[in-house]
């Protein structure tokens, strides 16, 4: 299942090279749990947009507002209206970062958000990972070029003076719709070589590269997969501390990031 | 591409009303392959939408045209531009809906493709099944609420009419990413009581919901999942027939749903 590398690196220079050498303006954060983004809002004292810029009728949500040099917004894709739970998952990643390009034209994505963590990879609880590429876990379809399809490799925006800067550890990502891990999925986990797994983040990158958006992607550590705790337990008892360390590392991220380039990152 | 907000809100509502007697006007019809898209697109002397009403960059592909007293359109996912491979399962699908329903406002959705089928639920190769709810079989989140939000369950917009006139077989269908069937997958199909299995249907379904357009789901039988054959291998030598029958339903259904409401439906 080789990766055709060469033409995604093409694709992400393409990006870079066309928004010239001017300064990085409009960055959106996505991020799929309000509990994750509301440090980040109160951080960047942005200001929830109550006349939507989405279509009537959706759930999502935008926080803006401008931070030194930067016009910052914050989308989450906000409470199932029956439910009441959030639209976590790849159908509502997708949309969202439709729309909200769309509507935004941003310079830069953030996909911002916590996810599981392989100690056998290296991943402890509450690290921040910066990711160097993405995939999906969950779509198998045994059928020649379909399968590298179903896989989605996509390699994040290259931000190596950003890395050297915030000395953040790197990996790979792997998205799957399920917060747990099924055999099946633990099997294309490990072929994806991936040290986290989340639940939106190759979606987000599909979309990105799709309408042609650098994009990079935080994730914070709530559980280790590959530990002996089961998955739910652990996330629901570090979110709050692993938000925390998201947002510090997001702060640092957009401090970096204002009054520079792209090919500066 | 700017949205007509206001009009697509007062639509939708008008178009979810049972109070509304007006005829049909606009369907729209979702395939993700476009195999399974040409023969209804040469039935109904449909056009190909060259200057695509998508946003630049997207492969997604549109062909239109009146027939009787409706305005059709079949949109496609197109093909991966690395891969060439149709851009199958949900986050396409998705998309697709999300970005047809702004741009057309149609008065119905009609997702038709092929499907793999349960012989101990009554599927036989090539039957095509009007679906009655549909679910996602692989968004498994064990947490409260949550774990009904992965599985998506919704109903079909009920068409008692069309259903006696065309005497279809009726059945649950569940929705994955993945062409093949993994235990944790199967588990999931039978609490889902399904009959037949695709890649797209939820995700239609979580869109046309969203946005309040009713939605039916026309599926056709390629494979026995429960049989002792190869999904993939029996899909593909199965693809054109079951296409073929797949058209022929379509075309029946569209032939009963002109100058019809939708209560009459």
């Amino acid at each position: 299942m080789a990766p055709p590398e060469e033409e995604i690196k093409e694709d992400s220079v393409a990006a870079a090279s066309s928004a010239d050498n001017r300064p990085i303006s409009t960055v959106l954060f996505i991020i799929a749990m309000q509990k994750e983004a509301q440090p980040l809002v109160n951080r960047l004292q942005l200001t929830e947009d109550v006349d939507s810029m989405f279509l009537k009728g959706v759930p999502w949500m935008r926080y803006y507002g401008n931070y030194k040099d930067l016009n910052i917004s914050i989308v989450c894709p906000g409470k199932d209206p029956i439910l009441g739970v959030e639209n976590v998952g790849t159908v509502s990643a997708a949309l969202l970062t439709y729309a909200s390009i769309q509507a935004l034209q941003p310079d830069l994505i953030i996909n911002a958000g916590t996810a599981g963590g392989f100690k056998a990879k290296g991943a402890s609880l509450g690290d921040v990972f910066l990711v160097s590429h993405v995939t999906f876990h969950d779509r198998r379809i045994p059928i020649p070029a379909f399968d590298l399809y179903g896989v989605g490799l996509r390699q994040a925006f290259e931000t190596p003076n950003l890395l050297q800067e915030l000395n953040m550890k790197v990996g790979k990502l792997s998205t799957g719709d399920s917060l747990d891990m099924a055999p099946v999925d633990e099997s294309c986990i490990i072929a994806n070589d991936a040290t986290v797994k989340d639940m939106e983040g190759a979606a987000v990158a599909y979309v990105a590269d799709l309408l042609k958006v650098p994009a990079i992607y935080l994730k914070g550590v709530t559980d280790i997969v590959d530990g002996d705790r089961p998955t739910s337990e652990e996330f629901l008892e570090n979110l709050t501390a692993v938000t925390a360390a998201l947002d510090e590392a997001a702060g640092r991220v957009v401090d970096f990031i204002n009054a520079k380039s792209l090919p500066q990152l």
